[in-house]
């Protein structure tokens, strides 16, 4: 087992399977040393633990965990092109979308969920550049949706 | 006339002339082996066909439709930097972004309407990734706003 | 001082000190020829000069300022990571979020504020590819936030 694969056993978490896109494209797609994974939402076992706006329906704290399940997923569409999570030179770019009340302003700490989880997992690697916006709502109603840029070796 | 142009015509469709920026900015820049296009909004002959949030005043078939519009136009855009669509690698990511009323949740057949027509002009190169949300509201009152990156031979 | 910054003087303003994240990541990351920078609120000595959505307790007019301060605050955080901004071979993409009542459809002239100032500080190699959209609500309630990624030399 790959090294990036033991740490997020050793964090009590488990690489899923990657989440079958809903659409007509691909969970990821590798093009010279980067590869771009589709937007992830926080599917568990093929089916979300909560939906609604966060600030309404969803707290902050259950959409910061969800942050976290997404960029696991994130993690698996990566390996579904690259076959080994080892060869992540770095996490380049997090793109994370809220599905916010319009009064909730609290996106930076729910898309910490997926910036601290890729930080702990990744060590140096895993630490980007981000972009974390309010939208007014989600495909499937999810509560969170987080697109990653991963910098591989050859 | 290139091969792509063909397939675009053998699917009863016209690449259309390229959107002219609504500001200061190019509707696509090369950079490397890649072109980053401009959102494109899903104008024909200089106008928007529909008008309003998905869910609302636009219906979701009709934005799915309107999403492949965006998509032609994204590519007129490409070709406005390659000069020649058969340049194009693949697609490697499409980000979608639907004006939606606050409880449309059907982001994902929207954009379907730009990947499934990417997917039918270009083949397997048209495969991506792809990020789709749904926002308060876009330029113009716009349904729909698409970009693409694409990867281009030398 | 680098020719870009002379022209950012030359034009009145002053290249900020770098912004710190609200959160667990890096103002900018520097992958290959390329920098992304995190999405850049419109701070000014650590604070917002205004808050909430454009067309409603913010006008089209501030907004398009504030962009302008966005797209300082990107720069401030290319060169946190280049040294040197005359390393920049161009601007490749910008993408605009503008937190925007139901009914405000101006943001391609919001989001010029971002790109007029990039073409007025670096002239050609300011004009670059862009989406700007409409979102439901910022971090820390902001009326805009501006992601750039710029082609550097080696």
């Amino acid at each position: 087992m790959s090294r990036v694969e033991d740490k997020i056993e050793s964090l009590g978490l488990k690489l899923p399977d990657v989440v079958p896109p809903l659409a007509a494209y691909q969970p990821a797609v590798r093009s010279g040393n980067y590869v771009f994974t589709s937007g992830q939402l926080p599917m568990v076992d093929g089916a979300l633990p909560a939906t609604g706006k966060v600030g309404a329906e969803v707290g902050a704290e259950q959409a910061k965990e969800l942050a976290g399940v997404c960029a696991l997923n994130a993690l698996a569409a990566v390996k579904s092109v690259t076959g080994d999570l080892d060869k992540i030179v770095r996490v380049v770019k997090v793109v994370g979308f809220v599905a916010s009340a319009p009064d909730f302003t609290g996106q930076p700490g729910v898309i910490n969920g997926a910036s601290e989880l890729l930080g702990e997992i990744l060590g140096d690697k895993g630490v980007h550049a981000r972009s974390a916006v309010g939208v007014a709502v989600l495909p499937v109603d999810a509560p969170v949706e987080v697109e990653i840029q991963v910098e591989i070796a050859d």
